[in-house]
């Protein structure tokens, strides 16, 4: 399903190239002040056109408040939330519909939604989607008031440095993949549970909602399995959970001890490369070189962060309201 | 929730040291056989008590079951499977009741539950209940039929060859962690959605209700983070969607693709070590060291391959069957 | 939550006064035609306008249909289909705000949303959002094929003849009530659970989503309390499972049994009536006459039977593809 | 799925003649104490054994905790509560597998589950596991605390006194039906939502959980129908929403308006009856006359009020529970 939260519910519509996406989030509380003006700066970093590397497509990207809201205020009813696709050129992908591109979800879209799919950019298989993740994460994150999220890039193409990395990528003539980091403070102690909802569970869960993320790690993380017992494990030096270390990434049996949530993404290379790529032709049934033409980013990792902070936030935004940490009327 | 699934649903349910565990499996088709036997071969994997570097707890792990199974087969009412905890010796933890042990959840459990968990072993937090998710495995491999998933371990303590990490932890009288490489062959094009359910998100929220899993990664995984597009993209070779590479680990667009679903877990040491610790103590109110008796394992990433491959064939049983690719009778 | 189903999963949205309502389709299969014209019958149904004793409020209601829906059918992905609320007069509410209508959500609203809730023509809490429910029907009477579902008034006001009730309504200057009866015909054997998702349940849970409804029985319903087992138990005539009488209206043990499904709802008088009235009045502190004016239905029934199918219809679609009797991709 | 709720979530397995049958509730809050004598008196309420009318089958019924509770008390782990079958005797039933009895899930069990259902009693369509229900409703009530919430019977085979109306079923040879009536007392305003989770939706789902219930109403229910819209309003009195008339059963735009709830239910008459009966037989293919031996229920109302209440007051603990009205932790 395309809905994600079990109180804070999000559920995610829209294509690449249809006139709108959008996002309607269940169980916000209500009284919760909003403006078109929070919505500005994740969805101005979301956007890429302005850093080198990013696709140069352009949108207003204005949320369109439809329901939900009333003067200012959520009403604690269904709040959908509207984006205007206004710069598309579908143009561009007529010219490869006969051929799948690899890394990209072409074929899988084909075979599993027989010949309706809406191939256009992708359809609803587009990062286009992702603002709609931002403006409910922007929510999520006012909802969370005292609890910082932040996700900064660590790595990209290899390079420790942003601009190392995207050279790396022009000169190659070639797209690149990154790291992202993101860190939560001040979260309280006991979100989460031992099994299937553990925080791990439910973040990872959302997380990998985003597209081109292949790997997540809490803590340590992969690091952890060439760890000592005696040197993973994080001493407890006060009464408030206080650590020493955060090896755990801030969960302990699945649950929130109080220390910062700490995890990290690794983001494959763009599937869209200026490269020459072979694919199979569904028309001449051979494998066949093409370019991928459209308008597409060098780096994909460069939007990442606004968006890992949304899905972050959603989700513990879920957590929260789930063992009463958050209320139902503002 | 301590349920997974949305039509093959498992509930989880049980203490370390209550008289049982046990796991419901609710929408399993009616019709399938299943034998005392066909649960030996994982539940014995999982044991470790002929290996060294496991616990020396033994169980017997005989399935009972008492529900939603008549004459052999499985009859589509729900199917609840018993194991008893005989060998239990709770006294072991009385001494240590007043100090959380680090990497453990103690603290967490302290906190989110009151003073009214069940601290004996873990209580619900406890790798005992592993053994429930070895049954359900036992049977969504069953109802996956052609499909093979597997799940090895590749390295511990940091080393590629389990002898010798193990004994890297035995020299060093500490616990230490692991990797476990999971791949599943066979599997049909179309699984899983595009952003809240993707394979990825359906899989690493089942992988990470496994204790001592923090971190995950499919196909090239963080390592895709530092290649270039045109190296990382599998190029599709045949009209059956095969790909050259598989740095995708078989899944596109959060769908599968029909290559090899393939990923990797990293697993932290076991929290107890037979090292001395620090640890908050919560009567004294000062920082103590100290040191876990009991049981337990030096290296845990012994015991996950099995439970790794049964939560695997949990999520994949649940999204074949939404894709209608298992029938709801046999 | 404002949603409902598990996989063909409606969520809906929006307000009497707000800009647009709409609803979101998730889970429903890639390749059904779909055309507006499909939406005409229903929706005109459910429209008052022409029908004595129904609101002179009037929509155009023409399905705007944003996403999941390309070239004609549908894609797989999320539907979401928008109406835009043009005929609104808020001003005609302000006049009660103070005065929580009697029989009318004001009250609740203001308790359970604090002063966030927005207040014009009962906000979220309006008929109005009952066109979604038609739309998100149409879809689901595609999908059922040769499945008819067939609602008709039974009774208005007491008076088995529809006009004769109205009437009643007008002499009385009062609203009035009525039962609508829904047949389903040609369903399969086998829908539904034994408990919790019996097909009563899952119906009725549908059913009293629409508002104004208070009572819904299955067969002989309340009846069947004073009748005999012999006389109300169905004798099973041939191999196909018909029945000579129909007392349990296709249902028994919660599973369809082949059989047509019949129940019935009672449907209580709009709660806006011409009458004078009393309520408490939040400003004054004291209980004061009031009347309703803006525009209202007499008799909500007469609405109700598109609406009661359209409901039933997604209820059903949603237990079809849980037993795979619908195809995700058509 | 054989479960409900979103937080206190019940999921129920087992068979009439299996070993055993029972219940997880799980994301109970921790800290409920809970005691076997809590469970002594609906249990002992929903036993025939001693009234005429009710079957002559006898069990312990004494609950099993297995996990989830410690020291007296809930942990805030699932919670699973098993009673065993000691009174079954199987050879009851064998002689009538080729005759699917009418009124019983015989018929829909055997097309949906194949060959493979459990027949004896009923399988898992037995009302034997409303002892499950009421296991569950105990714990719920206990949460529910200083709200109320009885159920008793108004009306048995069309006479207002239960005794009459038995007499006419031993009289007449036959089964009978009857109603029965619930009322909650203590209510907060806001529970529940306007569309598909309002009160009666949520209500409704669970209360056609119990097998034999054929009809649900609230408030005036279907008489509503035949009032006057100014007669059905029930006008607020005070500043608390407390109403001069409580026409609504306590339930306003599917939200709880802090007046008693009140509902009732429509029982059908036992399907197993003494008297002869004709139905299909499989084997001989041809309609055949039989009787039910067995031991059954005259009349199967005389057990409903407790499991009545038992489902009532699971669905208010749930509700109360996402909207904060009970603490996650007592």
């Amino acid at each position: 399903m395309n809905s994600f939260g079990r109180i804070f519910r999000v559920t995610i519509f829209g294509e690449s190239h249809g006139p709108m996406v959008g996002i309607t989030v269940d169980g916000c509380p209500a009284g919760l002040s909003l403006t078109e003006e929070d919505f500005t700066t994740d969805i101005e970093r979301r956007k890429g056109g302005t850093q080198k590397g990013t696709t140069p497509r352009k949108e207003d990207d204005k949320p369109i408040f439809i329901t939900g809201y009333f003067n200012g205020k959520t009403t604690g009813a269904p709040l959908t939330i509207l984006f205007e696709n206004k710069n598309t050129r579908s143009g561009d992908y007529d010219k490869i519909k006969s051929i799948p591109r690899p890394g990209h979800a072409d074929f899988v879209a084909h075979q599993k939604f027989g010949k309706n799919e809406d191939y256009r950019g992708g359809g609803h298989f587009s990062g286009r989607l992702t603002v709609c993740l931002v403006a409910a994460g922007v929510i999520a994150k006012k909802l969370l008031q005292n609890i910082s999220v932040e996700a900064k890039i660590t790595e990209v193409g290899g390079e420790q440095d942003v601009e190392a990395g995207l050279q790396k990528a022009i000169d190659a003539k070639d797209s690149v993949g990154g790291i992202v980091e993101c860190t939560v403070k001040g979260l309280p102690i006991g979100l989460g549970e031992p099994f299937f909802d553990s925080v791990e569970s439910v973040i990872s869960h959302a997380v990998f909602a985003i597209p081109a993320i292949k790997g997540v790690e809490f803590g340590a993380g992969f690091a952890a399995a060439k760890m000592f017992g005696s040197e993973h494990n994080d001493a407890i030096v006060d009464a408030s959970g206080k650590t020493a270390t955060n090896y755990a990434g801030g969960i302990v049996g699945g649950i929130t001890n109080g220390n910062d949530l700490v995890f990290r993404v690794g983001v494959k290379p763009t599937s869209s490369t200026p490269k020459e790529q072979e694919s199979w032709n569904w028309d001449t049934e051979q494998i066949e070189k093409f370019s991928v033409k459209g308008r597409h980013d060098l780096c994909i990792t460069l939007r990442v962060p606004p968006v890992l902070e949304a899905v972050t936030a959603i989700a513990l935004a879920d957590l929260m309201l789930l063992e009463q940490q958050i209320k139902r009327v503002i």
